[in-house]
């Protein structure tokens, strides 16, 4: 493989950035971004050729540049590149590949382009099945880029127009920071009630309640671990008013989680969504998503009479990669490898928990964690400085981190599948000195 | 390149497709679709071998696998797949190229991954920038498969929930079956004057218009060549309003018609439109599409203080594939090549106007060209049955055509930009084959 020589320096290219790229578009570390011009497995290497570990992209999921994806992508690439309204093989082979993923019920495909494409058709499709319109959501959620989902996210609407009339929003199931935490003897049913109990308003307002949406585990919310029995609980409250569960796994499926495939089974085996959307690592940063359904919901949109087209949704390239990341997950056994380093992170930076009072909580599951940053233990206030700190300092030590939830104050792990457990030593060690850094500034009373 | 054998037969993958893949989705030539297994060209190939010439696929728009576009592709993912949030010369240079093909004041850039999603954000644009929300669509439009594109698409929200409030329609500037046609002394001026007249209803009604968007050419509207000036007086009229002008040349762009580049400027130097909208050739097949905007507009979304994220967006591997693409259009002078054979083969098929008087119209520029069945020269019914009996027949000899417009009456030319003099010829003479088989039948007095 040969390295091309760069075409620009690093400040010709943000240069060049900044003049030609809407800024709404931003870069991280926006005051001194990264340049990078190659990646293999968790590791990224820029302009200058410093290596940074990669703890956050969980689109690159079986590792950056993985050969047996990148091949499976050439040899489709150079036979047949087309849309789907002509039989393949890649595209019934890997709805076949992916079913058996899922549990029984949910067996009709829709392929697109991205999570945001996916979450908008699952608004489609429980629309038309229902024949409602109004959507339930979790605070502080963030389900797509697009008008509609921007509509229905929090994180985003709270900064703009604000909520329109048919989003209803319920308490995120946070039982470290929520309304019911850890003392509380049966949160999965409190907050469960919570839902019921904005399902109660909005229809004594004659709002009609066509879906109930939420990623499996919330990411953008804080890195949450809902309680087991929750999903339960609120689809029983939900499918009574006669609306449907959308399960949003497009940050969190897909083994990420280790024990189950996809993290709406944490709940159990007796939780089974009626739409569930994928998007990010299902092609390990190739385009690609899908939306997928019962039967009966899949007639209803058919019902209509009018088609679904997306023109690059499901073509033969895209289902070749989507082939070679099942294949990869396979064959390298990622999802027990995902649930043993996971858990020696877990262990490493719990560790880390009890020597540093600003870490909160540490909370996750496989290879999805999140390191809750506090100021006080009493209040839990997020230590949002803190925790931009950290992330600052670990790109100095060659290692990209970044933060989540409402309070920015969430260190979030959700690295390439392939991150070993020297990758969790080596960045614990750092998350170590950093946090020592902290409490040295802090105890001499300057500011950060 | 080895061709791999088929995993299965025709009947088990279209057995596997009916029962894993929504219904919505559908296949071409539903009762008896083609499975094709490779492409090369202009040229598609079945599992028995047939050779297909595709008259219709504007998406592969340097030609099916083009090995520059497919090692672009494959060497970019070697190196380096990621999001947009580093900084990465193959995304800066994508844009600087493309910026050299548009108006000055078109610079600012947003890379996505389908035309849909380039539409979505379009309206995001316009809406934030007007501080406005409606929308006027041309009739008959269809503008891409996510909610909010449903909602200002005629063409599907017809069969649908019907027209939102906020949705106003416009005649659709055909001067063969339209209001006013090649008999009126300007149809630009009279087309124009009825998006004005729209306008004016709204803005009665106090609705406040954010945008007019249309294809640059209308393509499922049946292939519409808009009289020249027709936009200039558009936009003047949607401008007074306060709204913008979105130009989607999602089907249409990157040298379609041959003498321009944009099909936009086909009605002179002195259009430019607030907002561009790009999609389907732009990655010959690879899942990108790019919004492009002027400053002010791109200041007001930023003014927002809400990050515009899009996962696969702008990526290193789409942008690779991007500049091959524009490559090639250079390299092969793909445009003078669309001029030429577009030239050629609407000669040809005038000829056959003279023959055949199920042929009323013959229009197009470049290699985006419609043929309009009718049933009566008068009245200009169109021949909906003839043209489906046609679309079939060339099936049959080898050649995949399809059909668009209101009446499914009009024929239409969108192939690779490859296609050749002869492949024209060839379709022309089946054409002409098929034609008087229609009029045998006809005659005859026995339906077809």
């Amino acid at each position: 493989m040969s390295v091309r020589e760069e075409r620009y320096s690093k400040s010709e290219t943000l240069e060049l950035r900044r003049k030609l790229i809407g800024s709404s578009c931003r870069l991280f570390f926006s005051d001194d971004p990264i340049k990078i011009v190659r990646a293999s497995g968790q590791y990224m290497f820029d302009d200058e050729g410093k290596q940074y570990l990669d703890c956050i992209n969980n689109v690159v999921h079986v590792g950056y540049c993985h050969p047996v994806v990148v091949n499976a992508a050439h040899e489709q690439n150079q036979l047949l590149n087309t849309n789907a309204r002509y039989l393949h093989d890649n595209l019934v082979e890997y709805a076949t590949r992916l079913r058996r993923t899922l549990p029984e019920k949910l067996c009709i495909f829709y392929f697109v382009n991205s999570g945001s494409e996916a979450n908008d058709l699952a608004l489609r499709l429980a629309r038309q099945y229902t024949k409602k319109n109004d959507i339930v959501v979790l605070d502080h959620a963030y389900h797509g880029h697009l008008t509609s989902l921007i509509d229905i996210s929090p994180y985003k609407f709270r900064n703009l127009e604000g909520q329109k009339e048919w989003v209803h929003v319920a308490p995120i199931p946070d039982t470290y920071r929520g309304l019911y935490r850890e003392d509380h003897s049966d949160p999965a049913t409190a907050y469960a009630s919570e839902v019921r109990k904005v399902l109660e308003d909005a229809q004594k307002k004659n709002r009609q309640i066509a879906a109930f949406i939420m990623e499996s585990l919330p990411s953008v919310g804080g890195q949450i671990i809902p309680p087991e029995g929750y999903c339960q609980k609120v689809a029983e409250h939900v499918r009574t008013t006669g609306g449907v569960f959308i399960a949003d796994e497009v940050q969190v499926g897909f083994g990420r989680v280790g024990k189950q495939f996809w993290s709406f089974q944490l709940q159990g085996d007796d939780f089974v969504p009626d739409i569930v959307t994928v998007g990010k690592p299902i092609g390990n940063g190739h385009p690609m998503a899908c939306v997928v359904t019962t039967k009966e919901i899949a007639e209803a949109f058919t019902s209509t009479g009018v088609e679904y087209f997306n023109t690059f949704g499901g073509n033969p390239v895209s289902c070749a990669v989507g082939l070679a990341v099942l294949d990869v997950i396979e064959k390298e056994n990622l999802r027990e490898h995902a649930t043993q380093v996971g858990k020696f992170l877990m262990e490493l930076l719990n560790e880390q928990k009890n020597k540093h009072p600003v870490i909160g909580d540490v909370r996750g599951v496989g290879l999805f964690i999140g390191v809750d940053l506090i100021n006080d233990a009493e209040t839990r206030t997020p230590a949002t400085e803190e925790a931009e700190y950290v992330i600052y300092r670990m790109k100095k030590e060659g290692i990209v981190l970044s933060t989540d939830g409402p309070g920015r104050n969430v260190l979030k792990f959700k690295p390439p599948m392939c991150f070993s457990m020297d990758n969790a030593k080596f960045v614990v060690e750092k998350l170590d000195i950093i946090l020592k850094e902290i409490e040295k500034v802090s105890k001499s009373g300057t500011a950060m």
